[in-house]
């Protein structure tokens, strides 16, 4: 079995390697459908966060069941799953209050850019469809997995309800999806801030009614004057700068509410300049296990369509092309196929 | 008119000033029937937060009104007042998401350390009882003006709901009024972290279910063993430096509150760390005036005793001493009596 290793800085390879198999008792095996590369794949891509050693990349996935260990309960082979990047018991005190991304028994995922995936804890871990879906919404499925549930916590951590007003920032594939989120939850005014005409026609489709392009202090300005002077309701922080966390903190009301997922990088607060600024602040990796449920139906009665995301599709044996291409802003997301099941 | 002024580190003089008089047609004057000594007037009484200039201090308040400016129209002389350590208009688009002390013409009270206190904007900061008061709650009704208020908010920013387990950081006047709004709100459990025995003892009649005295990784590991290895829901954060942030992060479950409202002095955050920790983070300054009218109703029902929290109870001209006994923990909080209203 094939599949994308990172050796250093933009050195991704797609290399055999032994095939994954259960392990322990309550592991499954999955054959996946598809597959794709995530926002903070770039991260270690571009050298940002150093990796230690060869790394095997990919987090996000779906497909069918090949063989579950013996105390797997619920997972079946044969079955279409979807699962979050973190595994979960879905059992645990922390996992009760909907934290699954927490969970006591937490593994982040990885080796998921590949044909064959090894999950722990499947039955805490993925929620499989009762039947096969159809094949034109396996990139919807696959966007559940993480940057559509990514998406969809950074709105609800920002309290979006009906009516709010939102500032979303970052215009990669988790921003964008925060748009459709809080579209979904009700929002009235949805203001993205993207400065890419492509990335601004999307977040108009899935729901923005405003964009703003100005960054800094005339991004703040151009947010103060959308919204009666004193900022937002709800602000999405979906790139995980300093600089965005200060955009966003400075676009919220006071009392208002930040809902921040993109992986932290070298950010630092200051906390006297949070304490006078009154905003609520509340973020973390995404419990994508609480929402996969819901998510899932709403890809399946075709309510949402968070597939549009991936405007490149690659075999997934040029993963590496999948890498550039996102590096280089030319693609927002790559979903890649394993062989055989294009 | 006499006033406290502080002229640098542990120099606060009692002396004659101009008195209060209404300068904007939006402004009332009242006499105080009493006032306090804050914990937060001890930094700049220990030079921690430096001062430019002579500061005339004080800013907890109540008291009858003696003359209201010819645009105030709800305030009235001869009323009994309570106010806010934060004037508001109450009107504007933040005071109408209820936080008042971020109102667009907000300004800090100072100067109430006095027998006689100009308050602007009287119709949206002030709030007036039926009747006189019965003398006896007048240290409880003082309360609500900020310490109380601050410890409610600190809850409430904590999201304290019925059933809660509470931790409570900082064993002043305002954790321990965070103590008893916690228990007001119903929660279950309430630990409080205090080596003091006075204070222990005063956090169990207002609610403590239990105390913790120890500090650090030992008060970090002590909280878990009392939280089903996870943590309390709810973490009030009430002293403002960087050990007390960092023992409520770590004191807080996975998709836990964290409420808090001691003014940060040099703290910051790792972001990355609070992105792992999952908590929910909010705090500021306390919009009192959004509370005043329940707590006073309150303390008028004889449903709680916040003015427990004073102490020491001095004439208003032996205000340094009151400094001093805070200063030095002997006492807990300060109420000062003008001349003539004991």
């Amino acid at each position: 079995m094939q599949g994308a290793v990172l050796y250093g800085p933009r050195d991704v390879r797609f290399e055999e390697r032994e095939a994954p198999k259960i392990i322990k008792p309550t592991d499954a095996v999955i054959r996946l459908s598809a597959t794709c590369i995530c926002g903070s794949d770039l991260w270690p891509f571009r050298g940002i966060q150093p990796i230690a050693q060869p790394t095997q990349m990919g987090h996000e996935y779906c497909g069918i069941v090949e063989e579950v260990g013996k105390e797997v309960k619920k997972i079946k082979p044969g079955q279409f799953v979807v699962g979050s990047f973190a595994t979960s018991d879905n059992t645990c005190v922390i996992c009760q209050h909907g934290y699954q991304s927490s969970c006591v028994r937490r593994e982040f995922m990885s080796a998921a850019q590949a044909s064959v995936l090894r999950v722990p804890l499947p039955d805490g871990t993925l929620v499989a469809t009762d039947d096969l879906p159809p094949k034109e919404l396996i990139p919807s499925l696959l966007a559940t997995s993480d940057v559509l549930g990514t998406g969809w916590f950074a709105a609800e951590a920002a309290n979006v309800k009906p009516g709010s007003t939102v500032v979303v920032v970052g215009d990669g594939a988790v921003g964008l999806l925060g748009v459709l989120s809080a579209k979904q939850m009700g929002a009235e005014r949805i203001i993205a801030m993207s400065r890419h005409a492509s990335r601004q026609k999307l977040a108009r489709e899935f729901g923005a009614t405003d964009i703003v392009t100005e960054r800094g202090d005339e991004g703040i300005a151009r947010i103060k004057e959308l919204t009666k002077g004193v900022g937002a309701d709800s602000v999405l922080e979906c790139v995980g700068t300093q600089e965005s966390m200060m955009q966003a903190i400075n676009s919220t009301r006071p009392g208002g509410y930040i809902g921040y997922v993109g992986v932290p990088h070298g950010v630092s607060l200051d906390v006297e300049q949070l304490f006078y600024s009154h905003v609520h602040l509340h973020g973390g990796p995404a419990p994508v296990r609480r929402y996969l449920p819901e998510l899932i139906e709403l890809v399946l009665d075709r309510k949402i369509n968070p597939g549009k995301v991936f405007d490149l599709t690659l075999p997934l044996d040029q993963v590496a092309e999948g890498y550039r291409a996102m590096d280089e802003r030319r693609a927002i997301k790559t979903l890649l196929r394993p062989n055989g099941t294009n």
